[in-house]
Parts: C-alpha cells; sequence; structure tokens
C-alpha cells in the first residue's frame, strides 16, 4: 500500500516532466536543476552566470524556497525575470510546479531557465523536473564526506560543482577523499572546482553551459 | 485523501515519541535530537560534549544517515556506544526508528542519548523522536539568511547553535540579520555563537546540557 502510494506520486511527476521536457523543447529553451544543501550557492553562482553569459532578458529563473522570497528578490536585481514557488514546508520542488511556473514566463526569446531547487540534499534527488541537465553542488565547509554520504543527490548528476574552493586551505579539507567518492558515485560527469567568490572555475561553468546549448 | 494519510504518518510518529519518551523518562536518561543542514558540524559537536561532560560509556549516540556508517565511525571512538539507523533515502528520522535503536542500547547508567538526524533543514522538522530537547544547529558558511528561510526548523528548536563562528571574519557574514531573523522565528530558545574548532561557545553548551539533567 505504502509503495504504491509512492509509486504514484512518481509515476504523476515522471509523466509531468515528460510534458515540460516537450514544452521546453519545442520552445528551443534548455532547462538546468540546481540542487544542493542550504547555503552552498545556488544563487551566488546564477548572479556570476547571468552576466557571465550575457543572459540578461533571455534567461528566467524559477526559484523554490519554503517560505520567504529572498533568492527571487536577488534574481530580480539581475535584469531576468524569476518565478517564486514557495512549497510551504515541502522539501523539494516537483514537475506539477515548474509547470505552472512555466506557465507564467513567455518562453520565446529565451535560451535557458535555471531552477533552483530547494536547498536539501536528499529529496530533491528523485524528482525529474522536466529539466535537461542536473547540477549538484556542493561547498567546501560542508565537509569532504557529503559526496559519500549523500550519493543519491550526485549519482544522477551532469555536473557537479564544488563551491567556495577558496576555503580550502583555512578549512581541514580533503580533496582526495572527495575525488574518490565520486569515483564510486559518478565517473560520468564533469567535476568542477569552483569559488564564485574569486570567479575560480566560472569560465569552466560557462563552457559547460554553453555546451547544452541546441 | 492526501492530508489525511499525512494526519495518519505524524499521529503513528507522535504516539510513538510518546512512548519513547516515557521509556527515557523511567530510565532517567535525557536524549537530545540534534537537528541541521548537512556539515554544519552535528559530529564534530558530539566530539567536543563527550569528553567536555566526561560522558564516555555514560551517554550514547543515535545517528541517522542515508547510506554509509562515517558518523557512527567517528562517534566510536569517542568511547560511547552508538547505533546506525540507516534511512536509505528517507529525509528524516522517525519516532519509531529510534524506538527500534532504543531497543539495542542498555539504558541503565546512561545519562544522554544524542540523536544525530539526518543533514536536512526542511524534514526533520515536524517529527518528534521523543526527545527531551531539539537543537537546531547552523554554521557560518551556509549564509547568513538561513532562519529566515528555513523557519520551520529553528521554531520548535530549544537551543539554537551557530556554528564555525571562527569563519564570521573571513567570510561576508551579517550577524544582525541572524538575530534579526531570529527576533520574528524563535526568542525563546538560547542563541549559542560557537566555533567547535577554535572551543568558542563550548562551555556555554555544556552548561545549557547540563541544565537539562533530572
Amino acid at each position: 500500500m505504502k509503495i504504491s502510494i509512492v509509486r504514484n506520486i512518481l509515476e504523476v511527476n515522471e509523466s509531468a516532466a515528460r510534458e515540460n521536457r516537450e514544452r521546453l523543447d519545442r520552445a528551443g529553451v534548455v532547462a538546468v536543476n540546481i540542487t544542493s544543501a542550504p547555503g552552498s550557492g545556488k544563487t551566488s553562482l546564477l548572479e556570476a552566470t547571468v552576466p557571465g553569459l550575457s543572459l540578461e532578458g533571455m534567461c528566467a529563473v524559477i526559484v523554490g524556497d519554503l517560505q520567504t522570497s529572498r533568492d527571487a528578490e536577488r534574481i530580480a536585481v539581475l535584469g531576468v525575470e524569476s518565478v517564486q514557488i514557495n512549497t510551504e514546508g515541502g522539501c523539494h520542488l516537483t514537475a506539477s510546479q515548474v509547470s505552472a511556473a512555466l506557465d507564467r514566463l513567455d518562453l520565446d526569446g529565451l535560451s535557458f531557465i535555471f531552477i533552483e531547487n530547494i536547498g536539501n540534499m536528499v529529496c530533491p534527488a528523485g524528482f525529474d523536473l522536466g529539466e535537461h541537465a542536473r547540477v549538484a553542488m556542493l561547498s567546501v565547509p560542508e565537509g569532504d564526506d557529503k559526496i559519500g554520504k549523500y550519493p543519491t543527490l550526485f549519482q544522477p548528476a551532469d555536473v557537479i560543482v564544488l563551491n567556495k574552493t577558496d576555503l580550502i586551505g583555512v578549512l581541514d579539507y580533503d580533496l582526495n577523499r572527495v575525488t574518490d567518492d565520486l569515483g564510486r558515485v559518478n565517473t560520468r560527469a564533469p567535476f568542477l572546482r569552483m569559488s564564485v567568490k574569486t570567479g575560480e572555475g566560472i569560465e569552466a561553468w560557462l563552457a559547460w553551459l554553453r555546451g547544452l546549448k541546441v
């Protein structure tokens, strides 16, 4: 009984995700789903990405948040449209929520939609939102054990971003441990070391995004 | 229908939590449920707590983890018994899981049980595990907006710990923003600034724990 409910939720989500992807394909828009723990730097990454690819007016951001609109306010400053999804306690976005957000956007003229998921290393993993690529982000201060401990987030990722590398020297961070874990969890996705603060890795990230363009 | 299922899960949990608390009360053991995002320092806090209160052999740790036993291994080194709960993808511990863990512990002679919840700022909030006190922890590198963004974690907490304060100077961290948010979310719980690394705030934390003793 329990299993059938879970299956049903996932089936409904898969079907909505498929529809989202078809709709985005028709409009020629690439959707990127960004997942991470709280505070890894998802919004900061977008703050570097929009000017980095000159995406002002050419991309939109769908932001999931429990209650506030703080991230959406940071996005608005960038000169791109954003849609805020308040999940009211929900621990991940669903494809149906993204579908409703797409209804509120004019897809014509957009090249990218970035979906900033709820800050959570567990729940967003199993929910396809209809994206074309998924980013799993972690940051140095979270500790070097996180890929081993939360593998389900990193397994389906198309790119893995390690942010806040400027803190590697300050903290007792073992990069080898991270790459060892990654060798067991996901060898397919590029692994980008990044510091949004210093700019390290931003060029590689922008190049990866450019490669997604249809 | 959906709502009734959710209610049912929470009712089952509440009942198991009540039983856990009664069982712990009878044994004279104080249970502390520690919640935070991944990598805020829950295990490190326990590494400072056990020697700090000379709890070797006198406390036990129940550790929730998705897959690995890494935290349990770190705990074992401290000379205290630990029970690992692998949730296999579940995003929070439940009172029933804690009940099963209690079955595996000899409660006689213990003064404390620390429950290290899954690293997650959303899901553990709504689940009483039968603890006597709940800790909500955050850390400086996660950013100064987290209490406002994840209020449900901080509202029910009996103490709020801000860890990694040694990084306040390194990062662009606005402590006033945190205390402002806290003023709206939880004015009841003490707010402890802490650096497990430098030792700042550890004495205040140990004093708070001593105050829980029956």
